[in-house]
């Protein structure tokens, strides 16, 4: 099995302005989040990738890519019927292929020599199966994420068989139906928005929206659920952390991550005790 | 003496994308950094706002002034000659008036009551001449601003008259010339890049122009060193702190400073906790 196609979906409300904010990485470089993100899943392996859009805002994209515009494929997504949908508009472009799927508001910040999307392209690799990233997450936030139930693989501490997908349960459903077996009480395991899925996903993505009623949105979550009950699904511990760029102070704690964990860490250092000193 | 104008120089050459750069302020709103810039300077009285641009870049800062877009007229600096130049296309708009002057790259963060420009409006009207905002900078970096010379008055602990105004000194050229009394060993008051103007700076800069060889840039120091010699012109330490939002990480420490003071402080420090621990 091996990996080359990623599939971004960027069609959501706030995401046509997000891929130009820059940001310092790690070697003290100005760089696009979609190019610090593109860098990543390149240098993992990723040759083609797919951008779904909404319509007519592809261009901004094109050119913070940088070096990897060749590699892009962009789709439009007219009458958009929810996140599930924007992944299905890419059906014929993914084929017969395990595929890598992340959201585009998203930084995913590796906190070991592997970054992020090779972590999960590894495992997938080495397993031969859909793969979801995953960090536990306090239940006070479930609410905000897909969170997944399963049971631990024996002898990966970082791997689990996925029986169960919910969207955005509330505590007492998580505790209910999501509990898993040596996760520190009140912690569950909550989607990092990063996978690597099988074709089989498509199927279930086309089935889920013929069954939906006109106009309805079908999310990604229903699909995995089913996806679960069909073929091996595990879902990975990711050594790293990820950062919503969509919310608020998104982007002043991703470059705080980023430049805390780089070359210029003790001029970043120096600065803040400055800042705090002089209030 | 009423101050009721302001010019904002843009015309430099990473200036364009900045006044687009979002910032959150310290009431947790997303605002653009020229739209933090103009909230002041119009609640510190200024009407109407001339902002120097390439030709062709007025549109961005358009959009990016909100609600104060309609006090804005742009003069766009084709044939550039330089800091100095840029100024003097407004010499129309100034007219007989003294004026608010500041660079668009940079964000006033004060530290008091009164934002940055108010201090200096407050001063310059009560003074009745010319006045420049300054900091005191230690002579390693000197070498980056324009440095002023002068003598303390009287009853006033942030108030100096200047006597000479030297572009960029070497710390040896800042010793023999700029030291002033009563600042600490080894440092210097440098520019803090906002200015209250009479429109005597306009004759000198024209007198500038007309003496540079073709083709030959300007700055606004020299000018204002001759101004110190023929009207008096004073020069405030202003409570707060400017930052260069065109250095490589000036926005993320604008932004640190910003929320550090600001409503979501406790948040930003947790955060900080929280990355500092992670690593």
């Amino acid at each position: 099995m091996r990996i080359r196609k990623a599939v971004i979906t960027a069609a959501g409300e706030h995401h046509s302005s997000l891929p130009l904010q820059t940001l310092v990485d790690r070697q003290g470089e100005v760089r696009t989040a979609l190019r610090l993100t593109l860098d990543d899943i390149v240098s993992a392996g990723i040759e083609e990738i797919a951008i779904i859009v909404r319509p007519g805002q592809s261009a901004p994209y094109l050119s913070a890519a940088g070096v990897h515009a060749s590699r892009l494929v962009f789709f439009e997504q007219d009458n958009p019927r929810g996140y599930g949908d924007a992944i299905l508009r890419t059906r014929e472009f993914v084929g017969e292929e395990a595929f890598l799927h992340l959201v585009s508001d998203h930084l995913y910040l590796s906190k070991s020599e592997l970054n992020c999307a090779a972590q999960l392209i590894q495992a997938a690799s080495r397993h031969q199966c859909s793969v979801s990233a995953i960090q536990p997450t306090r239940e006070n936030e479930v609410i905000y994420f897909g969170t997944v139930g399963g049971t631990p693989v024996a002898q990966h501490d970082d791997l689990y068989e996925v029986h169960t997908v919910i969207e955005k349960p509330t505590p007492t459903i998580a505790e209910q139906r999501l509990v898993v077996a040596g996760q520190r009480a009140g912690y569950y395991l909550c989607m990092f928005g990063m996978h690597v899925l099988t074709p089989g996903v498509m199927k279930l993505l086309k089935q889920s929206l013929d069954a939906a009623t006109a106009g309805q949105s079908i999310d990604l979550s229903g699909s995995l659920n089913q996806l679960a009950q069909t073929e091996r699904y595990l879902a990975l511990e990711i050594s790293g952390r990820r950062h919503n760029i969509s919310y608020k102070y998104g982007l002043l704690l991703a470059q705080l991550a980023l430049s805390l964990s780089g070359r210029d860490r003790d001029l970043i250092l120096t600065e803040l005790v400055n800042l705090l000193a002089s209030r």
